[in-house]
């Protein structure tokens, strides 16, 4: 399809420098043949890549990175930039895609400041970047790139609001204007950005100078020449500056220039149709059954009003589900602050409110958890996805933090369901009361079914699923299928029956159940898919503290993964059924 | 001095409504009196409410609260709102000021709606009680009440975004422009405010309008009479709108008019003069010694950098302090994910930043310390004030969670001072070191002297002060000294010396030492200033959990205390010398 001519001459940018502007078309060209090569293969982040090829060339062309400094936001679209800074075989050679994180990562390169993967921060750390800079007396240029959705987030405003006046030295801050986030853009602001671009950067109606900052429009953003004139005219400007640029999300493949939100991301897929070329098991799973509950409840209660920052496809809904939803639906943009504090004022005034979102995001309004939500005990239900060990593995994108974060704030319940049927009565158990603020962590594991008991009405009641001796093991929320595995292994090789504990809260203990426990157990086992750091099990273990049962915790060390073998994992902190079984057997001797 | 002719016919909004236009400035002139008995009396905040007077009364006159909602961000200048709803008695009789929580609070009245303590909020929650409103077709209107101080926050910007698009009814926005956040402001979108006082209310460059929304400017912020005017124009409107008003800082009393900063909130005082008429001990103090240390600091290193969001205070820089400082100084404004970001950023580039404010403030900056920071393991320093149990008691500003928020986050190394030596040898190691981004918990306690190790290059070790046998104390940052005070006690009472440790850090465990301790210890204690739950003494009992050590933590439960006695909170939480002795004697058996 494409031998890579140019591609295979760049080993840095200064060799991006030596192409002429019709080498540099063909550059851009190869480009998006490279990208296709990786992401039909392993799938990925296709729309702002592909949106923003000309723009890193014509980036690279004009200044001099590494001293010039590119700060991506949440670096999603900085895969052309990776091609172009000696990265290529993570994109032109399938045995080397693994090589590159699809973020940008200090440690692949000294192209990349900074491991990211949350929008909203580039301009502060650029901020940051051009202080020290100034500190010391150098002069590079600091350039930090943001897409018009991650701009709704606070910080991103922030950034504007303190560029605009505290840095009076060199910052550009290219604005890739294309017109959506993720889901389609949310936001007064976005008024702003239409203004500007149909008065080709002239309205007087303009946020940037609003906040002090000098300002640029390009309308030609994906043309490699109009950038390069562009840049060249901010290189070494000596104030901050905002230059936007308009481009065509998704360019270069028709398919997703017109569906840009499910061309966001992609899985691999057949180019010629766009059709993905894996699929998941035909059975049930829990994003489409809390789709169907989330529309289904929609209709039977009319106070119950879903908030999202900007992740409806943390619940699968669908842009023809949200329109369905109507008025009981809100997409505040990328601003979680804003989604859980609207959701205490909602909740305050009789509605329902359910704030939808993936676990690493909501970690941006820990301060509106606790202060606007749970000191007002207001009854806001926050459902998160992707809360397992084995669900995103990215660094920056873990969701094994959520219980050390949130299941310490009081006043919050957090529930941890182990199965359909105990997740969907929590969710309408959650939404019906007026008494808690709640969180409730959706399974990252395959769909399980059981009968449990579903009343939840008496706060961090364990239920004790199978009563046994020596040995209890609690096995909170998806770990309790290991929990059950557990169990089996110890009556087989042991020959006793242990007790095997289902405790659905994972932000208190049941005092009583592991008072009762001291009867006839000697070792109490917790099972936890998170870091054990100010996780569930040191609750426990606190509570055996002065007593003489011994208590063992099992879970993820407080540590950053990256990119791990989920299984792998577990074996290397020791909570394999083997492991544990030739635990207990020392424990108990 | 008065007799609060008109305060006294007050019992609530419909008694403003009553009085003619006369009446109403007289009123104003008792509220003042009433806000200088009780200030001059206990302290308070002083300038946000003396600046505020005018608009209360005028927003009660117009309005018909609590049909009509007013949410007041932060809520530190609701005192006259509170008096013309019902509170009165908390200003104008002595011995009912502790009835007054000096925040807005729905346990105090039906005309309160958020307990708030935070900035930036007040948009964001009326979003939601607007949108709740609309769902069931209801119609009051919903005043948010932002001070220009506010507006730097990320969560007030997302909130006018939002308004300015996602809500398509009522909602009044009123802005209180008094040019001041506590110290300065700082920011660009200041220039527009600039910009539009200065053409009142007519210049193109407007942040709001960039927002999406609709605005109106009211210079006589402090006329009764021009602010029913307004108000009477936007009351009932049928979207969102921004009403600027022009006020002036401490209207009233021109010893705080002429200083706003210092006056922003103040101690008791003597009205003539503007004195404190209470005092502080002669001795050192933490606050003069940080301030003493960051000038000396940034004379010594030039790579050495302070960032606040809007807190110098925290520390105690004064504005020729700050100014002395010069470029290695930054104030953000009240933005406190920009602050961290930031430093992160300033850190990459080889800067040494040091973040200061208030613990209960940086946790609007979690998702930043987790995501910007500490994945990326660069070498910021933030310095935190009110840390302790017994520093600020208010609900919305407890500094009792640091712990739980912050010791869980991977690659951060949480700091606890237990002495003068000790504290500034770690701010010094932590700014100097390149490895590990680092948060040093300001002791809350008076000032200690002691030899001890001031070594922290290997990371979690602990310090055995005294050795001794059978209880092992592990005492953590200022409640070190309440540590030393129960080895005390243990030697008289019980006759035997127990081992004495200062952990030093707070984010991790000596599992070296703490082995080590089994050899002659069958109980460890651990004392920490702060809710149990997720905090230090967990991570010590899960260690110890399958072995036979006993472990008793000691701390504070999981809890929202609001305005508590200190001494009387150990005592209930069973943490008293006494009590913990009795404990040892029932371990002990």
């Amino acid at each position: 399809m494409n031998n890579y001519r140019y591609i295979k001459t760049i080993n840095g940018p200064e060799d991006v420098k030596k192409l002429s502007l019709d080498q540099l078309k063909d550059l851009a060209d190869e480009i998006r043949e490279a990208l296709f090569n990786r992401l039909t293969k392993i799938g990925g982040h296709f729309g702002p890549n592909f949106g923003m090829v000309e723009a890193e060339i014509a980036l690279h062309y004009v200044f001099s990175s590494p001293k010039d400094k590119f700060v991506f936001d949440v670096s999603h679209q900085s895969y052309p930039h990776k091609i172009l800074t000696g990265r290529r075989n993570g994109y032109i050679d399938d045995a080397h895609f693994q090589e590159d994180s699809g973020y940008t990562n200090p440690d692949e390169s000294e192209h990349d400041f900074f491991n990211v993967g949350h929008t909203s921060t580039s301009i502060s750390l650029a901020t940051g970047l051009a202080k020290a800079r100034d500190l010391k007396g150098d002069h590079e240029n600091i350039i930090a790139i943001i897409g018009d959705g991650s701009l709704s987030g606070g910080e991103a405003l922030e950034g504007l609001n303190v560029a605009g006046s505290e840095i009076q030295s060199n910052l550009i801050i290219v604005v890739n204007d294309n017109e959506q986030s993720i889901a389609e853009v949310h936001g007064g602001l976005y008024k702003s950005l239409k203004d500007l671009r149909e008065s080709h950067g002239t309205s007087a109606n303009n946020l940037f100078k609003a906040f002090g900052l000098d300002y640029i429009y390009e309308e030609r953003g994906n043309d490699i020449a109009a950038l390069i004139t562009l840049f060249k005219k901010v290189k070494d400007i000596d104030h901050p500056i905002v230059v936007h640029i308009h481009t065509c999300k998704g360019k270069g493949y028709k398919i997703a220039e017109d569906n840009k939100e499910a061309w966001h991301w992609c899985l691999p897929f057949d180019r010629a149709t766009g059709k993905p070329t894996i699929s998941f098991g035909e059975g049930e799973d829990y994003t489409s059954m809390t789709t169907d509950y989330i529309l289904d409840k929609a209709q039977r209660d009319p106070d119950f009003l879903v908030i999202t920052p900007a992740m409806p496809g943390s619940v699968g809904l669908s842009p023809d589900q949200r329109a369905r939803l109507g008025k009981q639906y809100v997409d505040v943009g990328i601003a979680e602050e804003q989604a859980v504090a609207m959701a205490s004022g909602a909740a305050k005034r009789g509605a329902k409110p359910l704030v939808v979102t993936n676990t690493t995001f909501i970690q941006r309004a820990y301060d509106q958890i606790s202060h606007d939500v749970c000191i007002n005990n207001n009854p806001v239900t926050i459902l998160l996805n992707y809360t397992s060990f084995d669900g995103l593995t990215d660094v920056t994108h873990l969701g094994i933090f959520g219980l050390a974060a949130y299941a310490n704030v009081p006043n919050l319940v957090v529930l941890a369901p182990t199965c359909k049927e105990e997740y969907l009565a929590m969710l309408e158990w959650s939404l019906d009361q007026q008494d808690h603020p709640v969180m409730i962590l959706i399974p990252g594991d395959e769909v399980h079914h059981r009968q449990t008991n579903l009343n939840f009405s008496q706060i961090n009641t364990f239920q004790v699923e199978e009563a046994g001796e020596k040995v209890a093991i609690i096995a909170l929320g998806d770990f309790y299928a290991r929990g059950e595995a557990l169990s089996q292994a110890i009556k087989k090789t042991y020959g006793f029956t242990p007790t095997l504990i289902n405790p659905r809260f994972a932000s208190g203990i049941d005092e009583d159940l592991l008072t009762s426990l001291k009867q006839n157990h000697q070792l109490v086992i917790t099972l936890e898919d998170g870091i054990l750091s100010g996780g569930f099990g040191e609750k426990v273990a606190s509570f055996y503290g002065p007593t003489d049962m011994k208590v063992k915790n099992y879970g993820l060390a407080k540590s950053f993964y990256d990119r791990y073998d989920p299984e792998a994992l577990l074996k290397k902190v020791g909570m394999t059924t083997p492991q544990i079984l030739a635990d207990i057997k020392k424990y108990l001797q």
